[in-house]
């Protein structure tokens, strides 16, 4: 049995609602990336009950990847490294063939897949961790603490083909006294242009009492100086209620998790939860369309025995812009919630069959 | 809906029992590798009722392999190349955090992911297929044809851990007049050693009328160049008797496909197979044995509303020398069998737990 955690979910959701992440409008130019995007104003509170409208604001990239000159952001770098002095970490990775969708296009299951490898590589490689634990430093092994994912955001702008190679740049910061919050860009290995954008706030957890806790000065000590503290977190995420359990009207029961779902820690990994979401989402929207944008509230972890209930429910009246807004709960037999969630679809935008898009790594 | 297909299952049992793999005795001595590894002598049917000992026979690695000089064997490449005027096909890959079980060991099903991943590249490498379809070359597109996999053997010395850049060489081999054996191992990116070795028959089938055929003349001279004729497989089928499906004591129901379980023609991927088969695998040799030789003998197709059953049996009588020997159907619930096959575990050889694998790559 394993003795740290790093993607996993807390496990009591009375502890959750003790701090907000900030996820605030932008208008992100980045030299490096070559591209302007504009998100639009919203401040989310993890409480998704209590969301607030909130100020506009200005989230830039770190000014360490606006400076990175173009031949750092495309060289090759499969393995993974630092750059700007440890504060962002690089990872080029291909597409498989078994990480596509129907479309040849990389599932999105596998894009957070992905991000968890970046993260797990650049603590490896930043000599965080003591051997090849998922994320453990010295001082969190001493206070019995690992690192858990409470709410994640991604926004896809074009999903990569099978075979193309994107890059993943990921970089962190400090999100208050609580936690550390870690971003993430996937990027056109060729013209610098950003696909995918994602944002993820991570907490200390007591393995042992299995409840949250602010981030320890010890362990702030040991990572402060790869946690930026100049940047808002790279994509926001958008405002939505409470879900309407009673209303969710889209249900599959008896969902399992099989051995191959299971971590290093015999936990469900975080992103076999996008699994379950797909099953209980209608097929209309599943097949003619994309997932636009994501965000997941982890509210409680999940291990092998579980049985899970996936319910979801498309928001009515929200079909504008031809996008269409489903939230979802995955819950257990007795009624304990393990994830929300709010996803968002678009008409399919493209599709890889056809294109030669082995030519990048060919 | 697709129109290829490339690594599913043929539909009919009844198309399977036409032809035999010869998986005959060994001893391999490659250079290259710089490992020489002895097999037991067998030679065992498709139809494996059927199976029958053989006579004792040298497999050989090819002599492209042999010939290689090491700084081609162990130089980098993850996008995957083309060794030996492309009799070969050489890929490096470093195993993810996704990847990996609860000893930080790649599990099989990536290996049976990465397997699938070099032969398309290979293909495709070669410019054999059209865009960027599965395998398909023009002359099977004429016909309506597609690849299907038949059986797989592999056998497992050693698993790579996470973070470990491991070398997958891939070649193919004309097999009778029926299909194409495509033969992998994965290798020590280091010391050259083989750690997994699979050797696989594939055939074409119409995907009309979903049976399986020779080998047209139009597409054999399409890759015949590429089709070795030297050398037998590189890893043998284990002698093994008809499953007893009515002793199978370990039963699991209600296995359903997720839609990440699906490939780019709405078949189930297969290497999910090996998902079901550890659902009735007995936990006390799940836990504390590992998968070292697997024969697969896929028997029928396998969509996203198929509901499986999966039932295991431990073979009495064949603990010696500490392995265990199970036997497995997969089948809907009409019961017409999916997959059969056969596993063979021994204790854990080794955990990568608290080792430094990351050195191989950063």
């Amino acid at each position: 049995m394993a003795t740290s955690r790093f993607f996993n979910m807390p496990p009591f959701a009375s502890t959750w609602n003790k701090s907000k992440v900030s996820l605030q409008q932008v208008n992100i130019t980045s030299n490096a990336i070559q591209k302007t995007v504009r998100f639009s104003v919203i401040n989310c509170s993890l409480k998704i009950n209590h969301a607030q409208p909130a100020l506009n604001d200005e989230i830039r990239v770190p000014s360490v990847i606006k400076e990175m000159e173009n031949e750092e952001i495309t060289s090759p770098s499969v393995a993974g490294r630092l750059v700007k002095g440890g504060q962002v970490f690089q990872q080029n990775v291909s597409v498989r063939s078994f990480e596509i969708d129907s479309e040849y296009k990389m599932s999105t299951k596998a894009i957070m897949n992905y991000l968890q490898e970046a993260s797990l590589n650049y603590a490896k490689k930043l000599g965080l961790t003591i051997d090849t634990r998922f994320g453990i430093t010295p001082g969190m092994r001493k206070m019995d603490l690992v690192w858990v994912f409470r709410g994640m955001h991604i926004e896809v702008d074009r999903y990569p083909c099978w075979g193309e190679v994107v890059q993943i740049l990921h970089w962190t910061c400090a999100s208050g006294r609580t936690g550390v919050r870690f971003d993430w860009t996937i990027n056109d290995i060729n013209t610098g242009e950003t696909l995918v954008r994602a944002s993820c706030l991570a907490v200390m957890m007591n393995k042992n009492t299995r409840k949250t806790c602010k981030l320890p000065e010890e362990v702030k000590d040991e990572i402060k100086a790869y946690l930026r503290e100049d940047v808002e977190p790279i994509v926001e995420a958008f405002k939505y209620s409470c879900p309407q359990i009673e209303a969710m009207d889209h249900i599959k029961t008896g969902l399992t998790p099989g051995w191959n779902d299971l971590d290093v820690n015999y936990h469900v990994n975080n992103a076999k939860y996008l699994d379950w979401i797909l099953e209980s989402t209608p097929d209309s929207i599943r097949d003619r369309h994309e997932l636009w944008k994501m965000n997941f509230e982890y509210r409680k972890e999940c291990l092998k025995d579980d049985v899970i209930q996936s319910l979801s429910r498309v928001v009515p009246n929200n079909e504008k812009n031809r996008e269409i807004e489903v939230e979802h709960v995955l819950r257990l037999e007795s009624g304990h919630q393990v994830l929300r969630a709010r996803t968002v679809w678009r008409t399919n935008s493209h599709s890889c069959r056809g294109i030669n898009s082995m030519k990048t790594i060919f």
